[in-house]
């Protein structure tokens, strides 16, 4: 496949593995970029001795990092260790990228910006992003309210009237072929996608969490803050994130402040059950394609089986044009 | 263009205009339905002396009909009455259409479910629906919570599984010629376009509240149940409206029970500036799509216009397909 992304980047098929924390490490990055697309190490909240280990891993093989920017923000020295290790782009989501954008150009690697809003595509833009990722709220994990469907065009029109040469990803919702051929019919220049990686073998779930999420629909998602409560995780009041509901969702989605009030005990069963990988109390963080997903095969496997897909469709398009 | 809905329904292009309430009467369902699509009035909440007097309108030509389902379940007489005009379609959303499938089928009507949910969906394919309609959250107006993107192609497979021979269209956040292109992409045989339309001369929507909403962005609107609380419509709780923010939505957006409360003034309020078309208090039902809309022209132009984009994005597929 031949889009600006694939050659801009320089990869065979334009998806960027997007940079799921805690289950994207090393080993995916470097499984997805050895397929054709863009690999991301999942530096997340910043730990920066995990980072480091998942780049070493990846060793050999380009890989992405991503960080969550109100997080680095806090931290701010952590983007120079990032940047030693010569990452093949980096992804910052979720918060202002204009303080880091500097030096990330400055270092010569790509600036992949993640945004939700077209607001946040103008702040993207401003900042001299070279690949905005326009993610909507169908997404597994973080994001806002936005769909895919709109926002990605809308992103498109606003990078054209500017004469801006950014690239432009869709995220949310992407889960195989007919997903790609779309968000390219939308405008993308690519897509990022997530769930369909953290249902891989490569991915850093626990395979009883998996097994559930593979049995799920996307009816059974929700966009929620419980897991952040839980976990006392500060995250700006205009994030949640979408996960698999299970009854601890169940019992405490809308009751958010009870639950802070009382986290103690939740939060050690919370993480407890993280831990042993009990799916009726631990979180899946999965978007709403989850109900596309029935098995976890090699990464590698996926993405080519994605892009033949995709293929298809787009080789198709031209018959239904009729004429 | 040339889908299984166009030979289906024997149209041109692949578009449904959507049912829109109070919005979509007998001159826009004509003039799309004249321009190569099949337009639909908006029967929404049945006032029968209203729905005739659109079919009176749209006379000479096809058009379908579309009505709320709850609402039609307390007035079960109405459909015979709709039936009995002879619609293009009959468009049953939110709500269980099983009661109605015989009766429309009886009378040789396709019968076009909308649905939100994979679970939905499956309750339109039990009940014999000829044309199943996958509305994202994206969408103006009522609708639940999942998005387009993931909804579309889940329930694409749920008909695939099922061997049915009914058809599927997107709706919510399909806007122009990308988003028709997206939407067969993800495995739809065509879309319901409401938004677009909405912004049209023939829609019924006071030129104030237009001409704020076409210098919205989609970062504009919000799923709210504040128009259905102040106008005292008794909405199953498991919908909402998307709406643009405007100063009342902003002053009533999570104080839903206040102004169940206080109704009464705020009631009169609102229901005056509908009529006077005050922007800053009346609704405008439009979804994310309304951030690639600037100005409202001839229904006909508009489909003329979206057809022939979407012919040359899908054709232009097939050279970022590759090979």
């Amino acid at each position: 496949m031949k889009t600006r992304l694939t050659e801009a980047l320089g990869i065979a098929c334009p998806v960027i593995q997007a940079p799921m924390a805690f289950a994207a490490g090393g080993a995916l990055a470097s499984v997805v970029t050895d397929a054709g697309g863009l690999g991301m190490i999942g530096g997340a909240y910043g730990d920066a001795a995990w980072i480091n280990q998942q780049f070493d891993i990846a060793a050999g093989t380009r890989a992405g990092c991503g960080l969550i920017t109100w997080k680095l923000a806090q931290q701010p020295h952590l983007l120079d260790q990032v940047l030693a290790r010569d990452p093949a782009a980096l992804f910052l989501s979720f918060g202002n990228p204009a303080p880091f954008a500097p030096a990330v150009r400055d270092a010569g690697v790509p600036l992949i910006c993640q945004v939700q809003t077209l607001r946040d595509a103008r702040q993207a833009l401003d900042c001299g992003a070279d690949i905005v990722v326009a993610q909507g709220a169908d997404a597994g994990g973080h994001g806002e309210a936005r769909g895919t469907f709109a926002l990605v065009p809308e992103i498109a029109d606003e990078i054209a009237r500017r004469n801006s040469k950014a690239l432009l990803c869709a995220a949310g919702g992407i889960t195989d072929g007919r997903g790609l051929a779309a968000a390219l019919m939308l405008g993308a220049d690519g897509a990022v996608i997530g769930t369909r990686f953290w249902a891989s073998r490569e991915a850093l779930v626990h395979p009883r969490i998996l097994a559930r999420a593979l049995s799920a629909t996307g009816d059974d998602t929700i966009r929620t803050r419980v897991v952040d409560v839980v976990r006392g995780f500060d995250w700006p009041g205009r994030y949640n994130g979408r996960v698999l509901r299970n009854p601890f969702i169940r019992k405490w989605h809308g009751s958010e402040d009870a639950l802070k009030l009382g986290t103690g005990a939740e939060a050690a069963q919370w993480a407890a059950a993280q831990d042993a990988g009990d799916p009726d109390v631990a979180t899946a963080f999965a978007g709403e394609g989850i109900g596309l997903i029935r098995s976890a095969p090699p990464a590698g496997e996926i993405l080519a089986s994605l892009a033949a897909d995709a293929q298809r469709c787009l080789a198709a398009a031209a018959s239904v044009a009729g004429g």
